[in-house]
């Protein structure tokens, strides 16, 4: 607990050191189609402060199974982060990512609470351990695709290099 | 130029967020085999900054394509590194990035210059322009990397929810 705790507080400043001063442009850029850009990704794991983390621990602990989480909307930030600036985003996730951690807290959660379980709209039983991991693995894989967006960027520029640079080449394969 | 040395900036408080409180086995931790940890990464990207993005540049502006680089060697870090400790290499990392962005700022670099060629080992001739754009790549290609090692970091822990998470996915199939 204490580990996913000290990771999930870093995310923010992590983010905000990669985000704040890159140029608008890089930070609508995805990688085509439906694919998320790193300014959608950010509103999603704001979405994800409000609505999932803290939220389903809380339906674990005081529900169990008895009642199934609310259904994750994975499209709100499209709608949430309309007209927002970058900056405004990081600071609110920031302050929601404190919030959570300061209400995960609050919740006294115990070893043995790691093992109850909560019911999943689509998988079915869970346990709180697998929610709590998740929330941070999910953290780690959002930071691979807003970077592997960006590693993108240059794709054109970096010439004969691309055949060293994984994430680039694979963009060309 | 500036969006390039804005980013390249940003790079060492990046890592420094997402590293730094990370527990040891998780610093140590490789996609199996020849494959890399952070504590790896980091130490390449310091045998970057003495060895390969000023210094090539440098080459590029005295000495044109009548002096071929020297070979990047991808494997110093095993050496330099050992012993050492994580907030050891990020503080190195740290002053390096700086040393090399404020030598680069004394190079004067003009739009003209970006056009200028220079002979890579095994490319042959690549542009100033070219490494420039690669450096900067190949600082988001290394945070794939590093935040793919540690979102997979939870591979087992979170259960079913493996399915929403590409990249945790990817390494199960």
């Amino acid at each position: 607990m204490a580990e996913a705790v000290a990771i999930l507080g870093s995310t923010p400043r992590t983010l905000d050191a990669l985000l704040r001063a890159l140029p608008g442009e890089w930070m609508a850029a995805n990688e085509g189609n439906e694919t998320w850009s790193p300014f959608d990704v950010l509103g999603h794991l704001i979405h994800g402060e409000r609505t999932d983390w803290v939220p389903r621990a809380r339906i674990i602990l005081e529900h169990g199974e008895a009642r199934v989480f609310e259904p994750f909307d994975r499209f709100a930030q499209f709608v949430d982060s309309e007209g927002r600036t970058v900056a405004s985003l990081l600071d609110e996730f920031a302050v929601l990512r404190q919030q959570s951690l300061r209400d995960l807290a609050a919740l006294q959660i115990t070893a043995a609470d790691l093992d109850r379980r909560g019911r999943h709209p689509a998988f079915g039983a869970v346990t709180l351990r697998q929610l709590l991991s998740t929330w941070v693995a999910h953290d780690f894989d959002h930071l691979v695709q807003i970077s592997r967006v960006l590693a993108r960027q240059y794709s054109d520029e970096v010439g004969p290099w691309r055949a060293y640079l994984r994430v680039v080449r694979e963009a060309h394969e």
